[in-house]
């Protein structure tokens, strides 16, 4: 049986690179040859210790360790209709590894599938084998290893389409990493007014003002409160996508920012647990969405309608590759993508 | 090869039964034993000789030969998960049919599924070959025959879904036959404020109480818009539902009915194009959904929360089946569903 | 000028009635003499000595010194077409001290109204001048004192209807005080499948069963959490309605009842930040809605569809008044009141 | 008492200005001297004789001969809070002219009041009588003549943000006409794909690509329809806006265009009954909504959100404005705006 290899997380920051098998083509599947690996924050979380290290290869689902995927069709099974080898491909490895017959299958939001397969190897593998309904062809504007980043980049872009903007919306978006420039881009083309995002390092204020960004807001804390409130009309915003956790007090930022009525969502994880003032909240009517990846409103897939918006350019995500580097420097891959001073947007493995 | 029989139209109003290969079962798939079959107003429609021949054969098409079906799990393939053989089932026939992979069967609405196999047998047959995903275990309260029943109702039930129902809505319901009956009974379980129908026949008026009506109004044209509308606060309803197409001017009855801002739900199909009053319509801003069957609002498909209501017997739509017949008479069972005045509700065809 | 009692309170668990102003007429208000007032949770928190005492006077924020009432219509300036003198009302006090000009009140909710009247009398008065928009005239089936119940009925009325049942939804209530006991008989009228509620006491474990509970249960703590999952078909809701706050860990068991991509209604409050596990609560893509109280849907208010509801007895909520006492024994009843164990579920203050 | 002018329409095609009592401002509104006037497509319906006499003073709501307004606050009662003397404003006269008490007006649909009060004069006067309510304040971008303008584009944006684009859906727009092109501006700045336009004249596709349209197709009739279609991805569209009415085949058209579960908004009138395939709606489950004007969606009226998109230019209705004339001349005017083969695309009328 062919071989390829895998990469298992043995202790904390501490990566092996092992030999798995290859997995084998059936009728109704495809094996992708994996191009570009994304390292995501949750990716992290378990690398630095948190979580408990079989978590690593079960959370949140089969996979984690590596769950951000652009690559190339090798084999195709005979019943497989919208692919074929040779395809460049973004990988929505949820929908791509869910049961498909599941209630929430048929709901459209395969994220939360109760029947998906086992995954015998983790993510950071050179092969993987995906039900075709997860692969999107990928336009000449997407390099193939950068096409992982739409992995996390439909995360915000499904949130704000479950908050579902009207037009002429004014949004804040805590926190300028990828998924927050994700946020930015996605909220101006689906027709926010305005965008105001904060951001700590110098180069995510500068991708921000190319994301589109009304106002760009430097700094933390209560100061930025103020600041993002004297930007907004009414002072207070629609819509608030919380992108940071960790420790920060965003949660409860985010709850002074919205306006009555308004809606906050939340992608960041918090270590510990995150308070919330019920008195605040109740006395503004606010909607706490907690948004774990995405899924289908209308009929078009987040996940597809997020390689739309990088592949017009409209919100080009794919510029937010800054750094390749090949999967035996996997450790080095995470302490680059570990420490943002250092300038990392997105830290991208490939073969 | 095992053979079973199958129904074809092969003139206006003349049935053959023919022999055809049983189907047989694979890995991810199920036969089911009908054990009874519906007889849909499109079914008669295509009897009558309206529609071309063609269209008797051309799933999934409404009037496809037979699709409304309770049965018996007979063979289940090793990866079939949700039944086993013996289940008595209710069949939402467009979702066992429908590919899982399109948009539509990702969105939640198989009933539109763009990848559907082509079926080789017409619908009254013996045997069904489905997959898993649209087989629903029946409760001890809905006999295996009437099961069938489930399908017409589903439409109307998903046509209410599609409104929204929040709550003392004012529903009146054009019609009461099948599709008409299940629209009064799942109105009053959804929180329907008052719900008027009209009835034509004596049985459809008694019916129409017994699932909950408020007011059953005898008769049609503009004397019942008048005595409708008087039944009605403010004279006009939030939803109206029609039922009856064939020739009848029920939609314009229900432009004239509906309040600004409502919605017509449409499940009749009018032989000749249905004429709309634009300057009505645009004056009250009305929406006018045009409803095929039903597919998945929320976590529950349209279906499954019919069967629930049947289960439950909060709607009791199997005590609608008044006819039982072998499916060798199925000419005489197509006469007694045509000719309402002989007071038929449901027809079904048992084996 | 004419005068009229109004109740303050003057320092924690200390109420003085003073003599003020009787509200005079003009041309767009009604005068209201008040024959129920309600004793609201939020008023029992500023009793204790919870909040700064300024609050107590900051109309609309809860805790208002009073804001349930049911009463008659004394007066009508001459431009009001709604009601008249005479007419025995139920008052959705929000609605009826609106600006009616503000965006908030364009789009149907004036409990957020930013332009309302500053108040010059606490709530427990004989006398109020109102807009007769929050206005409802009562059918015989509601008593005018017990009319005041129809107020925090509405919350949790609005709040299932924010959620937007769509039937078959299976619900769970936490706490069986007026808040959940209206959210149980709503959620049955609204067409939840299951209902199931917490009850701590033996008059709220009859209540809700004769408001149609499908399941109570007795008991708090983890073993509930457990009890309650077990009577739900896949171990969790659709939507959990919290209505207990202070402080209980209803929100940390909501999150662990409520499934995948369902909702928590929280109509609780806490004295502290109430802790939210941000893991769990992305794991499932939970949505929270703080609710304060009501407003419009569809074309109705909620408060309009609460009185619909107790008016047909579908949910009987004046049912719920328990104690009847005269204004001049406010602290005594307000004794009663936050002592649920001597069998009090509503307390009504008459003239 | 103090006169102005104002225009009754005494033949068809025969306008005649008269003198009439000019308005006095009370506590409670606004006198708005007009700056400009639109010519409404419906004003032209009447102006052909379509319609009754009586219908041009009455329809559909008072002053229906003009209500495309923009205009300085020249008065302001003492109870305005919103606007001040010497303000330039857009005027949403739906909203200011509604009764703020009804059903409709409660919900955010102010157009559909049930109780809006009679208005003695029509609409081409000099100055109107208003609550402050509907009025937006101009920002430089937008001249005050052509601000009337947004009345019309008001509409189709109300429409789309009735479907509720969630990003990326492809939307045709049948007819380029003000209400086509706002269509085009708008599905642009809410998310949409792709937006094909169909256009008659030279200067309705010129202005269709600078509003952003991605596709303009001249002509008409079914070969148009099959160009549209080879423009979409899949064949058919998410949502196509029927702008056109009068005669045109534009319904039928839009059925054959928009994919299965699409919606169809319609905006044209048409002077006959308009045929619906019943038969092709349902098998697509097509929801078809007529619209009227516009309302309140989230907190944001659709008219502030036109005077919005206006003032960033994002689509900039205000250079539609192509003809600006004396109201003595508004005979010459209609004739202008009735004949578009002349260029016209708005024509406006000054004091």
């Amino acid at each position: 049986m062919a071989k390829m290899r895998s990469v298992t997380l043995v202790a904390p920051r501490r990566f092996e690179i092992v030999e798995v098998d290859k997995p084998e083509v059936d009728d109704d599947s495809v094996i992708v040859k994996v191009e570009g690996h994304g390292i995501c924050g949750s990716n992290l979380h378990f690398w630095h210790g948190g979580g408990s290290a079989n978590a690593m290869c079960c959370y949140p689902m089969p996979g984690a360790a590596g769950h951000e995927f652009g690559g190339v069709v090798t084999e195709a099974g005979r019943n497989v209709r919208r692919v074929k080898v040779g395809d460049r491909i973004a990988v929505d490895f949820f929908h791509s590894t869910a049961c498909g017959v599941c209630p929430y299958c048929t709901a459209g939001w395969p994220n939360q599938c109760t029947g998906r397969a086992a995954h015998a190897t983790g993510g950071y593998v050179d092969y993987l084998k995906l039900s075709e309904r997860g692969l999107h062809i990928l336009p000449d504007t997407i390099a193939t290893h950068a096409a992982a980043i739409a992995e996390p980049a439909a995360a915000p872009v499904s949130a704000l389409r479950r908050a579902g903007l009207r037009g002429g919306e004014q949004v804040v978006v805590l926190g300028a990493g990828v998924l927050g420039l994700a946020a930015v881009g996605a909220a101006k083309a689906m027709g926010a007014g305005r965008v105001i995002v904060t951001a700590k390092y110098d180069q995510q204020a500068q991708f921000a003002q190319a994301f589109g960004a009304d106002v760009v807001v430097r700094g933390s804390g209560d100061a930025s409160v103020e600041e993002i409130r004297s930007h907004l009309d009414g002072g207070a915003a629609d819509i608030v996508v919380e992108t940071v956790g960790g420790h920060a007090p965003t949660l409860g930022q985010a709850t002074d920012i919205v306006r009555p009525r308004g809606e906050v969502l939340v992608l960041g994880l918090w270590e510990e647990l995150v308070p919330v003032d019920s008195w605040k909240s109740v006395l503004k009517d606010v909607t706490y969405r907690f948004c774990l990846t995405y899924g289908t409103q209308g009929l078009k897939t987040d996940f597809g309608y997020t390689v739309d918006l990088m592949g017009s350019r409209k919100v080009p995500m794919q510029d937010l590759v800054t750094h390749v580097m090949p999967l035996e420097r996997i450790g080095e891959a995470f302490e680059v993508a570990a420490d943002k001073s250092r300038g990392a947007m997105k830290v991208i493995l490939v073969p």
